[in-house]
């Protein structure tokens, strides 16, 4: 499928304005931080906008609570379902308990444990099931059908993107004007919701979207113009696992963003590791993807500013030992 | 040894104020996190000030900074010379190349690697000694001698303390005044300058040092009013392993402090864990003394608002994993 009309486009930089007067007051105006480090090795000015400090540990929290806000009060009666490896989990969860909403949340058996445990802390139902044999999204639809249930998708849902599309809007408030914008990339609710932001408050600012070698489902994409998929990826980056772009996603990357890079599973680990070490951050490998293009050398601006939106830092620490000891050897 | 007298005490908090102005534009302002799961937890309003945050990673580098600014020109050009079993030595190996002033770093060695190697990286020259047979003040004495440098030691010393209490002293102005205050304690210059903030800018304000159990000196000094030592302490709080309170901060100690209180191995590691798990914050041991404290139960203010200076967070993650999984056996 080839997306090229505007008519396609489901979100605009409008929907993110409006998302960040709900948030207003209940989501977290999250810190940004700057390293001497980096800046001498990437020779740049580099702003690192840290969601993993965001109320439950990452920016899905921005999307879910957005879109919740937004059901009718007869579908925020009898509640919503997710699917989700975790942080999406947990986002909603939260978002249900402070909306007073009913949540289902339906989670991979492997999912961090840490997830696993904050989104049944939050108050959600948890249903668990096999990655390797079932499909999430037909397990999904099966029970919100039985129960009346929403389904509150992880990223391909206009109010998602919308919400995402905030803390960027954020970076650009505190900083002002960036030459580059560095986002991970799953499903691409974040990137593309981001790359909003940026055409809006920084209209020269190229936003790269950047995913992990394994699962370059999105690089492939934007460069075919032809929807590619992945299966079940052998990352640690578990929250670039998602199959594919989706359908108001797709089209958002595809219009608004400049560029995609992969990283290798070496490079996301030296940069969690840099990101630990050196700045103090908590931070998911996920959440290390844009920081491990940037301190690679794959994707950089010297002389320039330049944006890395760190998404989370929902790591289960009981096997960041191990993840780290892999870091430490890779270097 | 009775400390008594007022003229015994040789930090006031103008020269919190004075060290403060110093350390515009060179110290970081770092930022003060809270978290939803602690108030529910404590009852209290908490305020965190993570001076893991701060440059070289601890608030070491205000008093390092402000002590070599002070120092006269042929003392500046000539060197310092510094004993510390980490923290100490990054701030001062950091500050000396602020401003070029040449630094040798007397380091047990035993001290973490990524203190060492951050120590090396920022330009000092690094002596390593064995903590178990030399005496670190009595080596320090000789090379310092040999070479005309001048000592600056970690924490007996009115401009290392003064530079200490800037920390507190902008907790203070971010947050309002605080019903209880919650300090670790080493040799006592973050706790007695942290103390003489609290007594000028929230005068009510209780202000209690916390030190790891197996490392008490402090605790039974104060409550003695005699200066007690400890040996090599076993505790994991690398930076609460010095020996005793010092003729600069122990007058400061008894006649600004509250209380002090001590917590378990277990408590230090299952409060690094809270922090790093849950408020995404790499907290070294000695970082995590405050928080162990309030989070144990041990001293609290129901009702009342409540900052915990998170002091460091310089941890050697190649080790983390070990300290997470002895975290998680002692839940």
């Amino acid at each position: 499928m080839i997306h090229e009309e505007v008519s396609e486009l489901q979100v605009s930089y409008g929907d993110v304005e409006e998302a960040a007067s709900r948030l207003e007051g209940h989501a977290r105006r999250t810190p940004v931080f700057t390293s001497g480090t980096v800046e001498e090795r990437t020779e740049s000015r580099v702003f690192f906008k840290c969601e993993s400090f965001q109320r439950a540990g990452a920016f899905k929290f921005r999307g879910a609570f957005n879109a919740l806000s937004r059901l009718p009060e007869e579908q925020q009666r009898r509640g919503v379902l997710a699917y989700s490896s975790g942080n999406h989990a947990q986002a909603i969860a939260l978002s249900g308990r402070l909306l007073e909403i009913p949540t289902t949340v339906v989670m991979p058996g492997d999912a961090p444990e840490v997830k696993l445990r904050a989104t049944e802390g939050y108050g959600a139902e948890v249903v668990r099931y096999d990655r390797q044999v079932t499909n999430r999204e037909e397990l999904g639809a099966r029970i919100s059908s039985e129960r009346g249930l929403s389904v509150v998708p992880p990223y391909d849902h206009p109010d998602i993107v919308a919400g995402a599309g905030t803390a960027a809007r954020e970076l650009f408030e505190e900083v002002g004007p960036l030459d580059l914008l560095l986002v991970c990339c799953g499903g691409g609710g974040l990137l593309s919701g981001s790359a909003l932001a940026a055409r809006a408050l920084s209209p020269g600012c190229r936003v790269v979207g950047v995913e992990p070698e394994r699962a370059d489902d999105a690089a492939r994409s934007f460069r075919d113009k032809t929807l590619h998929t992945v299966h079940n990826p052998d990352t640690i980056a578990d929250g670039a696992r998602t199959p594919s772009l989706g359908d108001v996603t797709f089209p958002l990357v595809l219009r608004h963003v400049d560029g995609m890079a992969t990283v290798s599973e070496g490079a996301i680990l030296r940069a969690m590791l840099f990101l630990w070490e050196r700045m103090k951050l908590v931070v998911e490998p996920t959440g290390a993807l844009g920081a491990a293009a940037l301190l690679e050398g794959s994707v950089t601006a010297p002389g320039g500013r330049v944006g890395v939106i760190v998404s989370g830092g929902n790591v289960d620490l009981r096997t960041a030992g191990d993840l780290l000891a892999r870091a430490g050897s890779a270097e």
